[in-house]
């Protein structure tokens, strides 16, 4: 059985309204990491086998998830679940921390970037390239209705990276204003597919209209291994303005042939087309 | 010179947010008819020789203002203003009743339709299609930062239509769902460029992408017989969010090449590819 104070955690998870796929993974991490304090031998192995199904179900489209269930053994060991806890942790800021390194490339002086939403890939880009001495400048959407923009203009703000802040709706008007867009995402189907939150199509579909190059910033542990785009279910959380209900899916399907290019720590993934 | 219970209402149409083209030109033509009966002879003559000015001032993009400032002459006679202003009232009734006649045979039984933000003509058209006991349903935007979209959902309500309210940047998601999409308009430029409310060309796209028909309902009056799409500037209005400048234009710009047809009260105009 899977213990309260590991079941708070799950619930946790399972509540969070606005942080994406890295977030949850570091979440569902640390709840292999207080299992293997709590329990020993076939209780442990017990409640492994129920985590297999359990961390996915939090949200079956999240690949990160879904990989994270495949990293932790089935063990009655605390100490090899403790051991591949960290490491998944370690892989995930290694990986982040190589695709700021390798996006960073992709920046150059006089760029204007514009991105949806937060992602902490697409600010260790911006990060990693500030740091080199690129200069360059952010469009970035306050994304409604719950504002993580936001939260990417203070990160900005505090390490003095110009930009402004747009309504997701005037996505079009800007995405011809910028040189290149860059977008994390929460899962990369096994057909190329970007699940990202929503409104990242529409970008994508600016770019495309506009010739502005669209990439992508995703650790290789958000590449789910067997979910297509068209088994994707998509999250809603509930959300009312003055007495309506208004629909509010997470995240929305970016299909392959609008990227140009998704940024993993292993290198640049490019569409087959262009191979 | 323009007396001050008149200045009263431009000031009052300058600072105006979240209403259109329809309600500018009507607010105009009104603050024709006061003006009508405050002066008359050379007095009123210099008046109107400044409104001709004043008028499209208040929005040099907005073609109803350009077209009803030229459809009231200049002329020392308070009858024949009042005849011309009560007139141009009357055609833009007439008009949008039209238009509300000639998009409703566009919608079937069974149809679901999505728009963008508050369009009267779009109104008009879903209301006559429902009294001439069409069955559909519509999605619509809420439509941020200033929600005109609540305010086509209550009507909505009012009519009995059902409907969906979705957030803007949902767009992407949800047109793949309609099989018609249909908008407003506030300007429509010489060559064909569609100006609406910021995230009509995002929907466009979208419909685009999806193979969705997407469609126009404006009045001739917002016709503008000399700008072009390139010479739009499109105005904008402060938003601050959680102490961030958030940029707000209210407009973008829609090509020809996206819009299957124009319903005006003449007719349904098509792209020239499509004759």
């Amino acid at each position: 059985m899977i213990p309260p104070q590991v079941r708070e955690i799950l619930e946790e998870m399972r509540t969070e309204r606005i942080r994406g796929a890295s977030w949850l993974a570091k979440k569902g991490a640390e709840a292999y990491l207080l299992l293997s304090e709590l329990l020993v031998g076939k209780e442990l192995e017990r409640a492994l086998s129920e985590m297999r199904k359990e961390i996915p179900s939090i949200n079956p489209t999240m690949a990160s998830l879904y990989n994270l269930s495949r990293f932790i053994p089935v063990s009655s060991s605390p100490e090899l679940v403790r051991a591949r806890a960290e490491e998944f942790l370690r892989l995930m800021d290694e990986a982040r921390r190589e695709i700021g390194n390798i996006g960073s490339e992709l920046v150059d002086d006089g760029e204007v970037v514009i991105t949806h939403s937060f992602s902490s890939a697409v600010l260790e880009v911006l990060s990693s390239a500030w740091r080199k001495g690129k200069r360059f400048r952010v469009i970035l959407t306050e994304s409604s209705p719950d504002y993580e923009g936001i939260a990417l203009a203070n990160e900005l703000d505090f390490l003095g990276i110009p930009h402004e802040v747009i309504t997701d709706a005037q996505l079009g008007l800007f995405a011809r204003r910028a040189t290149l867009a860059l977008v994390g995402a929460d899962n990369v189907t096994r057909d190329g597919a970007v699940l990202n939150k929503a409104g990242t199509y529409l970008l994508a579909l600016a770019c495309h209209d506009a010739g502005v190059p669209f990439y992508v910033a995703a650790e290789s542990f958000k590449f789910h291994p067997e979910l297509e785009a068209e088994e994707v279910e998509i999250v809603e959380r509930p959300y009312h303005r003055q007495g309506h209900r208004v629909r509010n899916y997470l995240f929305d399907v970016t299909p392959w042939k609008y990227v140009r290019g998704i940024i993993t720590e292993l290198g640049v993934l490019v569409p087959p087309k262009e191979i």
